[in-house]
């Protein structure tokens, strides 16, 4: 295995979806989210904001569950390429790259947020990543 | 223009390649590398080590050309598609990700790092991404 370079204790991730090769989301892991990822299959990752680890899909259902984790030549990010249930974005889109940076959407959206989170507070505005659950 | 969310004065970035979608690195963006980029159409980062813009390709000539940047849902990281000069890895794999997490390599060596750097130092151990030139 691989020892990871994680500074300031967290490390950058890319999930990239198996199948199409989209990038769904870019998070954090500090070694607690990376270990659970390893030992449950599923990934989780390491909240910011809210100083907590947290499983993609806890409360949406919206897993990522691992099918390869790649390292960088520096051993400080990942690439983990994921079968992601349903969508990976919590305001609906399958990836959280919906936009050009001009804000132009290019996405498709594929559920219904207000349906699935229980606030109903789903613009991208008010939504951190550790809402994403 | 989407505004986006610098933490701590840094965004993360993945570069993928805009033919095969394989992502190439990731790396941070400050304001000033985020301008330079917009500016010149080739991508610049942010060293966290050196505390300097530097420009992808500045040393190798292995530049990366942007074709489009993604911003995610929270404004807090991006993705660009890039046409990669020759290959993202100081290394001499197209990729960064030349490897799975158990160390296995899977990626392909395109050049000789040796006659690419001027130092001739080229082990991943050695080399931080401040060097990725």
């Amino acid at each position: 295995m691989v020892d990871l370079n994680f500074k300031n204790g967290i490390i950058p991730v890319a999930a990239q979806d198996n199948e199409t090769g989209e990038v769904l989301m870019i998070a954090f892991m500090n070694e607690d989210a990376f270990e659970l990822t390893l030992k449950t299959g599923c990934v989780h990752y390491w909240s910011r904001k809210n100083s907590r680890v947290w499983k993609k899909g806890e409360e949406s259902g919206h897993f990522q569950r691992v099918k390869q984790i790649l390292v960088d030549c520096d051993n400080d990010s990942l690439v983990i390429k994921v079968d992601q249930v349903r969508a990976a974005c919590h305001t609906g889109f399958r990836s959280c790259f919906f936009r050009t940076i001009d804000g132009t959407t290019i996405g498709k959206k594929v559920f219904d947020p207000e349906l699935v989170y229980k606030t109903g507070d789903t613009t991208a505005e008010s939504h951190s990543k550790s809402s994403q659950k």
